[in-house]
């Protein structure tokens, strides 16, 4: 099946789908930023506003994401490029950073507990989330949205997709600048990121991976200031050698 | 391959084995409490210390669980009977109940999104977890444990095979009673029980499942007091019948 009978198709929309399958197609999937995935260091990539990108980093290399306009949270997933099975798991990291969500400094483990990513340097106020799915259709549905509506697991699938991969899985993201304070009662609330324009958080990869990045299309709640907007990064040989 | 074959089998201690094939076997693989793991209703079973334990919970009924010297931690997994893909998901979950852990009367959903259990009772002070990897063998080799281990992990994969079943992946567990507060500042801690001797927790399952409990060995932090001790289960048609 090549891209454009992809696109063609559109999946009933039963959140039924199989796990590796979008329930349908947005320009995720055509659009990768090269056949396999690879960067070109140091050159600047987009995330389109609702959609999302898969880039290949070497092991050593760095990626910075940027927040470009401040207020737009990234659902980013990291996996072993030769064993998709393996990915990070914030479940896992916990266990060693003894935090609940990451913060710069920390090594990230994956579902094996070995290091995927280390979490280099972050400029904003250093508030993320990773207690807390990616949206997916059903949560739109739940929301009161009718029909499709794009979504952070999709875009996941589509990315992946788009560079010839699939994954059996949507493990929980890494959402970076998503604000979910989690308070004294155990309650958690859905709130406003707090970084500022320009705001970028740098990870070293431990292992050849795949990283996925999605600009979460969610405008129902108020975690993207109900404007969805797009992201930026890029991939460097090592943290001393980005400008 | 029967299950003696599959016991004569000692895995290379790599833990780098597939997700779904332990490290090596204890006696789980070897004592089901029946051949497909479906339950005499109102018979109360053992999960023997450092043991896992497969149950079939059909729609509508009930499962007991019961920490019967207050100090045992229970992970537990439920996965949708018909497509072990589809099982609980606490990250899915706190989208529905906007909480970190789960209290008697939620509902908690599946990584689809669909209700999967009903929590509905607890007679214990209602500390549980659901941030924190199953313990595996890697964890008690960085917890400075030489050789083999018993672990949640391989007492799911063990409990699975028991029944003629095998996952793919080890989900978050509901790591009933397990204390881990997280701290105003992020930090977590892990901490003994706070629940009594005779302590139990109600389910209704929401499809028919499977249900894996694993009574954790984790014996070199305080989770569980430093003693690993069995805990008991029962299945009941509905929750009114339960004596």
């Amino acid at each position: 099946m090549n891209l454009m009978q992809a696109n063609s198709r559109v999946l009933p929309r039963s959140c039924e789908c199989d796990n590796g399958t979008p329930d349908t197609f947005n320009s995720t999937l055509e659009s990768p930023i090269s056949p396999f995935g690879r960067p070109e260091l140091g050159v600047t990539y987009e995330v389109p506003a609702r959609s999302g990108r898969a880039v290949r980093v070497n092991r050593g290399e760095v990626l910075r994401v940027t927040n470009t306009h401040g207020t737009q949270v990234c659902d980013l997933w990291a996996f072993n490029a030769e064993n998709l099975s393996e990915f990070y798991s914030s479940e896992h990291t916990r266990g060693s950073t003894y935090r609940v969500n990451p913060q710069a400094g920390d090594v990230l483990l994956s579902n094996r507990r070995h290091p995927i990513l280390t979490f280099l340097e972050d400029t904003s106020p250093g508030i993320h989330d990773t207690i807390i799915a990616a949206c997916d259709l059903a949560r739109y549905r739940v929301l009161g949205h009718d029909g499709y509506h794009d979504n952070c697991s999709d875009n996941l699938r589509q990315a992946l997709m788009a560079i010839g991969l699939r994954t059996g899985e949507i493990p929980q993201p890494f959402n970076v600048w998503m604000n979910i304070p989690i308070h004294n009662d155990g309650a958690v609330t859905f709130e406003p990121c707090l970084s500022k324009p320009g705001d970028y958080v740098d990870f070293r990869a431990e292992m050849d991976c795949i990283v996925v990045m999605s600009a979460c299309p969610m405008d129902i709640n108020n975690i993207n200031g109900l404007k969805t907007l797009e992201l930026h990064f890029s991939v460097h040989a090592e943290h001393a050698s980005i400008a």
